[in-house]
């Protein structure tokens, strides 16, 4: 998607460690005007699919999450993070490897809001490794719901996550996938 | 707000511990339509306003913020809590204290996204105690920036917090005031 391409080579910083800063608008700090319109082009691309809710994961998958959500009118729920280890009856759970932070922790959701027959988009914010979309699959796959896809804003093109979820069957759409980044050449978007 | 309101005593339920459960459309689950409502009425309430960010605090609040923002057309800035005691030089950092979890945590915002000169509506989806809403005031002040208010979408009026936080001249709207709470009579609002 050229206007968010735009967006990241403009206000997108590359910091060390393979991060790309872009929490001037999509991650601390929230262009909701901008996220409106990423929102729009995720509504485009799955208008043909019935979906019955949206699956995020908390802190920054949320406001993308809701502001795309009114556009398939549909509800949203967000994996709740935690640091227990006890398996509760009325959740599903499913575990998430960190690598920028080097840990891992559990996602729970209620089991109250991801029901079989339900029709699931997954929205996140960023897809690299693809530890957070694989448990959030797995979580919905417990609940015997479909995965109708995934809407991610931004996709690390050059780590492995993506690929091995679509190898899977499962479709993905990256509204802006990055091919190369380092700081001395900056980033490259895939064609 | 009758319409909050009705829809908490239809879908609300009361936990153990003084919990007020709604998470089937506030704060796990999210019903966004029915959010974009609420904000439309933030929106009334300080609609002669001028407003240039709205703040709030991850992860509950983020949803409710986003979705209100778009009636003010302003970025939203979501503090970010870390159980780090390090302060950054490039961040504004307060403290807040937990009744629910019994801990105190640090919550952070950068300095790029809280200005002199903002005029800041801070947004929560809960207020009870207050510590949450007394740190990002505290936040606020500290970039020099100015409290125009705060929105919140359910108030434990019965607890101190909002009292505290309007005797220092902060205006504060809720859209459900409690008066009330306790399993064998209900809930009850204030009038």
């Amino acid at each position: 998607m050229k206007l968010l391409e735009e967006k990241i080579l403009r206000d997108g910083k590359i910091g060390a460690g393979d991060v790309l800063k872009v929490d001037s608008f999509l991650n601390h700090q929230m262009d909701v005007a901008f996220l409106c319109e990423l929102g729009k082009e995720i509504k485009r691309l799955y208008a043909d699919e019935p979906i019955t809710r949206i699956l995020t994961i908390e802190a920054s998958g949320i406001g993308i999450a809701c502001l795309t959500a009114q556009y398939f009118d549909v509800p949203v729920v967000f994996a709740k993070k935690t640091k227990t280890n006890n398996i509760y009856a009325d959740v599903y759970t499913s575990k998430v490897e960190s690598y920028t932070h080097q840990k891992t922790y559990d996602i729970v959701v209620s089991k109250e809001f991801l029901k079989q027959g339900d029709r699931v988009l997954i929205i996140d914010d960023f897809l690299a490794k693809g530890s957070a979309l694989t448990a959030l699959i797995s979580l919905v796959r417990d609940a015997g719901a479909e995965v109708v896809g995934a809407g991610i804003v931004i996709e690390k093109a050059y780590q492995s996550g993506g690929e091995r979820v679509r190898a899977q069957g499962i479709r993905v759409e990256s509204l802006a996938r990055i091919q190369e980044m380092d700081i001395s050449n900056g980033i490259i978007f895939c064609e």
